[in-house]
């Protein structure tokens, strides 16, 4: 279903809106698509990555000697290997995490790889690495880190943000205020105030494709590196960071994706890649196992989360105050700035203050994972406001609909909200059959609502014509959720061509201008905004041939449906309207061959609002919670392609289940990650959720020719207070610490009944 | 040495001119850069071609079943796999060349083909496709595809340009006819007139680098080829137009090209490839063995001329008439017409006529080898010119400056010469210290001038700013002699940047726009254009985006040296100059990233003149001739890259001498190949030749911003008649036929002897 709003000068599309069969479809289903690890280069070698068994030690010393002689070794690095990294270069994280130096702060944490002719060669001579540590009490917790005593991971350390600033280093790397209005006055003004604390385990984006690179460096130092990611460009110039290289020495070629949720926008093997075949001189390969991706790359961070909301007896919210804070593993990270972005930002309040505190600890340094931080966020408040809903008496629908924040209000940050469709998702779950369905036994039905902003960044487009009237568009974005389909739509549509006869291309970093990675949701629109510009550009030339060919002004030649049309006063004998592939059938003799490029620092990106309605059905003997039905709204501004945008919402509710019910890392004591797999890690299967209901609402992002908001996001964020509301409805219990696993809510269960037993 | 005539507005270049290491040179010394046959992917099959043992049959039938039914046989095609053609069909030649259907017409056309899962399953799989054929009589000469009741090799070749039309079906495929002034009035008044016939043999291109490719079709049917060419454009358009299927369905990338000369201008087996690959749903190889590579690839026309001058006694030829006959072997060729368009063309004639005919025969059909056709017609004029220079008692220096076309003289076919440095040539040979070194016993010295015209045709290229500053160039000219190298010169004098910070790229046919086949020598002149036009696109941008930070008007900067200038009027305050580096470092504040593209059909093409001085010393009994000093002078309008050039006129110097001395296709009396081998079809080796002197002459190109015409072709114009006028310097004798073997030089000085003892 969708629900569409005109774009203000809408008036019709042709090919934007459907939906075209993904032109990387077959390819994809027929196990034909290359992914990183499909590659493999005559002379080939493997490589294995030495990793830390300890969560948090110091590195005495590294002999490589033994395994350097081992048979088929041809090269061992070390962090000795890389440039030495200063604590205030902007990359020292990232850097000092793909290779560890003097100290390693997870079990994982790289410390040394090698490179052999076999896999078995390779991970052999990598058991015979000699590391030497002294190990140093891990610190696993917020708690842990924030205790007075803690060890504190980086001595350079200091707290960013803290006022006064900071003189001795700790495990806090910054803190983030935001405020508004009067608090004290505001909850002053409250006929109701609820406190409420909650908190989360590290969870990971579970992409099925482990990472994978092939990195070939040549005598002359050039390097290309095959690789899976979300930005090539930045794992070109990441990796040149680490080892010291100039950017252009390195050229990446993007493999398809096989799933990243954020998780691939940093990278871990590619450096240590092309410096084991720097030293070889021959291609080296290096795939990542299960537990290497769950034990060495990013989980989204987990977070305590106190919030407190003071509400009037009619349901309006007039103050709220947050504490957040953010483990982000063992490095600087934003886990709480987001949080504290996002943590009221759906809502009308004019009293607030928030404060989110970003804390390193001795597990895998975090990444990003899909609306990074906001599920956490919306987890607290959207929960809390259900409970000011049951409090008050007032339909959760409604109190949300009262609150609900619309174009011009004033964000968290001050900045005035552009037009957004919140309210219109609302209604939209509202009118749904769904909200109105009867429950049955041990059946609850949650309501929740979700916020992310969206981001713009740099991309560049190239469209080429070829000879018989077909397009190619080449854009830097790797194909993550549907790109190719919907940058050929929106060419389609510029150009008045049918969309099978536009190739959509992802180039490397040789073909095609900088783009950023593709994260923030920035795809659809900033590339999409590039590839518009770039067939404008191309419509400009495309006039101007006709003028030549029509031997006419170009300002007398529209561009109408795909064809250059004379719209002069003149004599119209010998100037019918051109197709484009007429024109360029003859761009030989007008003046060459047709190509346009497009680029842009896109600003304007539309803020994503959603609301999803969750049915359960909790087992009240084991605990066990299953999603029975479960409908999710979400503005996309506009659908360029309506069955990705739907894939979108329905992968994000898919994940934020995953993470309400089932998913957590699992240390030891000593911090070693006792579930690094699929098995004993559990995301849902199709098996643990019903068909999930999409609903489109287009509200038109006006900063967009098209409208488009960017989809991919947003849909995470409502479905853990969706599901925890939908277990209160069940149960009447309120569960504020995830993951709300079966032994959870039994426990939950069985104590709402001692207390109403009396006990 | 360079002799160097100002550019008008020329300033001095800081890059264009320099000998920078080429950027491809690393990777192909040491074995790293790949080739078509370096490629290899999983599941690859190979293929193998069924050839025809029959210089001229009719096939009755192809029985396929025995080829399928053997091991590891996965797809087996036939012509009947192609979609019919019809002789209308401006491709026709190229399609039944490529696959044969009702008739095989030389030994070596392919008439089926096979993929298995090992070569060796290949050929034997195709050795057991039982083809039936009706032999039908070969036609293998010249005389023989005219003489009267030659059996007609194509039913439906009716003479193109035959007066009248042509009404019964013939051999020859085509007449040409060009003329100027009075025929008959010119040879009335020459003092002189001289008649002669010459004779040559098929020669191959001889490229190291056999014909390969592998090709790989989805089951949505796209198709991705990886192949060795001159133009991947044209392999996508030929293998489609072949295939029946749409340009778009097929991506082509350019492999690196280990020779081609011309010889890679057009397609054997890239079709075939796709083909099998479609049917068989997996990747396919195909390399040619040296054997077919002479067999069924194109070699060079042969040719039958006959030239007539006349001159007046002091050396102004005042008449001269042609007769040429070329053999493009089994289909229509161009041999005839590129013949009439350079025979007369490198002197002012005021009286002439030419007549050129194409004729078929059963002999592979023929391709483009350097500067087509024109070799032959300079062996005629050239060595005619040297035998009236002796008869008047002229030198032949003198004669050729006295005759020599400059700048404003109109052509054979009409059109006034643009600037052109022939005269320059013939003074560089004059002043260089060969000219009047002396010569030892049974030496000799032979003079003689080339002509090559250069074109133009499309190209396109795109340029992309990395962060650093660095830049990346992409075209999409394979880099047959240097284009990275030139193209990298060009864009640095554009851009003011190290060229070392250029990355130029050879881009397939889905990342670049259409670009033609990189033959006619011109690549650096086309290509180099395209790029100048996008580095001056950029400029354009660059200059914006320094106007947006020095907050001045775009107008008041200037591009100077890599920085944007500040020149207007105003306050300077905060606007020092903007270094190319710094600008692209900022370029997300300014409007994202910076890319530009360039792309014309490139008009203007400068004629190339070259001038050889070669001195033979001939063995008096074998007949061995050997070259012991050779020195070119050529002009290059502007030498981009100096080396390259000397190269590209080295190359053609020891291609010419082969195609003097030794080289030929050697038929049995049915029409097979003899010696389909390079150890006999002998090339010259190192030790055949001495280091030939290559002078660069720069008389620029006004119609390129740096003044290049193009360099590949002229080079193997003039060796063949300075070999044979230093034989006639050496011996006393003028051989008209080639080769000027051991064998026919013993049988000139024999009968030489025998005519001076009165025999």
């Amino acid at each position: 279903m969708t629900i569409t709003e005109a774009n203000p000068g809408y008036k019709g599309y042709k090919y934007v809106g459907t939906r075209l069969i993904r032109p990387d479809g077959l390819e994809k289903v027929t196990g034909k698509a290359r992914f990183a690890a499909d590659l493999n280069l005559a002379g080939q070698l493997h490589g294995a990555v030495v990793r830390s068994p300890h969560a948090h030690a110091r590195i005495v010393s590294i002999d490589t000697s033994r395994a350097e002689a081992m048979p088929g070794v041809k090269s061992v690095i070390t962090g000795d290997d890389f440039p030495s990294v200063d604590p205030g270069h902007r990359q020292y994280d990232m850097c000092v995490n793909i290779i560890a130096r003097d100290k390693v702060f997870y079990e994982g944490h790289a410390v040394a790889a090698v490179a052999a002719s076999t896999l078995e060669q390779a991970r052999a001579a990598a058991a015979a690495v000699e590391v030497e540590y002294e190990a140093l009490q891990a610190v696993l917790t917020i708690d842990e880190a924030m205790a007075d005593d803690a060890p504190v991971l980086h001595s350079h350390m200091l707290t960013r943000g803290a006022e006064p600033p900071a003189e001795a280093p700790s495990n806090v790397a910054s803190v983030t205020r935001f405020s508004g209005g009067d608090l004290e006055a505001g909850f002053a003004e409250a006929d109701f105030v609820v406190e409420r604390e909650f908190s989360t385990k590290p969870v990971h984006q579970g992409y099925i494709e482990p990472h994978a690179c092939v990195a070939d460096t040549g005598q002359d130092g050039h390097t290309t590196i095959w690789c899976s990611s979300q930005g090539h460009f930045n794992v070109r110039s990441s990796t040149a960071t680490l080892l010291g290289w100039e950017n252009t020495r390195i050229k990446v070629v993007p493999a398809e994706i096989g799933g990243g949720f954020g998780g691939k926008t940093t990278i871990y093997l590619e450096p240590l890649a092309a410096a084991l075949s720097s030293q070889a001189g021959r291609p080296v390969k290096m795939v990542m196992t299960r537990s290497e991706v769950f034990r060495a790359t990013g989980p989204a961070p987990c977070a305590k989360i106190r919030v407190k909301f003071g509400a009037r007896s009619d349901g309006a919210i007039v103050a709220a105050d947050a504490h957040l804070i953010y483990s982000n593993g063992a490095y600087q990270g934003a886990g709480g700035m987001l949080g504290a972005m996002t943590v009221f930002e759906s809502y009308k309040i004019p009293n607030f203050a928030v404060e989110a505190l970003d804390v390193v600890v001795n597990t895998a340094r975090s990444a990003a994972y899909r609306a990074p931080a906001a599920p956490l966020t919306a987890f607290a408040t959207e929960t809390v406001l259900d409970e000011i809903a049951e409090e008050l008496g007032i339909d959760a629908m409604d109190l949300r609909l009262k609150n609900a924040v619309k174009e011009g209000d004033p964000s968290t940050m001050g900045f005035p909200l552009a037009r957004v469709g919140f309210a219109e998702c609302l209604e939209a779950i509202r009118s749904h059959p769904h909200f109105s369905a009867p429950l049955g036994p041990n059946q609850g039905r949650g309501l929740a609502a979700g916020y992310w902003f969206n981001i713009g960044e740099s991309s560049s487009a190239i469209v080429n014509l070829n000879e018989d009237g077909t397009a190619t568009v080449v854009t830097g974005s790797p194909d993550i959720g549907g790109s190719r389909a919907s940058m050929a739509l929106m060419a389609a549509e510029e150009l008045g061509i049918d969309p099978h006869d536009i190739r959509p291309v992802v180039g490397d970093t040789e073909a095609v201008g900088f783009t950023d990675i593709t994260e923030g949701s920035r795809a659809t629109f900033a590339t999409g905004r590039a590839v518009v510009e770039a067939c404008r550009n191309m419509v400009i030339e495309l006039r101007g041939r006709a003028a030549t060919m029509m031997e006419a002004e170009v300002g007398d030649i529209d561009w109408v449906d795909g064809h250059a049309v004379y719209t002069g006063d003149g004599d119209s004998e010998g100037k019918e309207p051109l197709s484009l592939a007429v024109i360029a059938g003859k761009a030989k003799r007008t003046g060459g061959p047709l190509t346009a490029t497009g680029s842009l620092e896109a600003h304007g990106a539309g803020p994503s609002f959603t609301v999803h309605l969750c049915d359960v059905e909790v087992d009240p003997e084991t605990g066990v919670v299953s999603i029975v039905r479960y409908t999710a709204a979400q503005d996309a501004g506009t659908a360029i392609h309506p069955s990705y945008v739907e894939g979108q919402i329905q992968g994000g509710v898919a994940q934020g289940v995953g993470w309400a019910l089932n998913e957590e890392y699992i240390y030891d004591s000593d911090g070693v990650m006792e579930n690094p797999g699929f098995l004993d890690y559990r995301v849902p299967v199709a098996s643990d959720l019903p068909m999930i209901d999409a609903v489109i609402v287009e509200v038109p992002n006006p900063a967009h020719p098209y409208g488009v908001r960017g989809v991919g996001e947003a849909g995470i964020v409502p479905p853990i207070p969706a599901v925890a509301n939908a277990i209160h409805s069940a149960t009447g219990c309120r569960i504020r610490d995830l993951p709300m696993s079966p032994v959870r809510v039994l426990e939950a269960i069985t104590a709402a009944g001692a207390r109403a037993n009396g006990g």
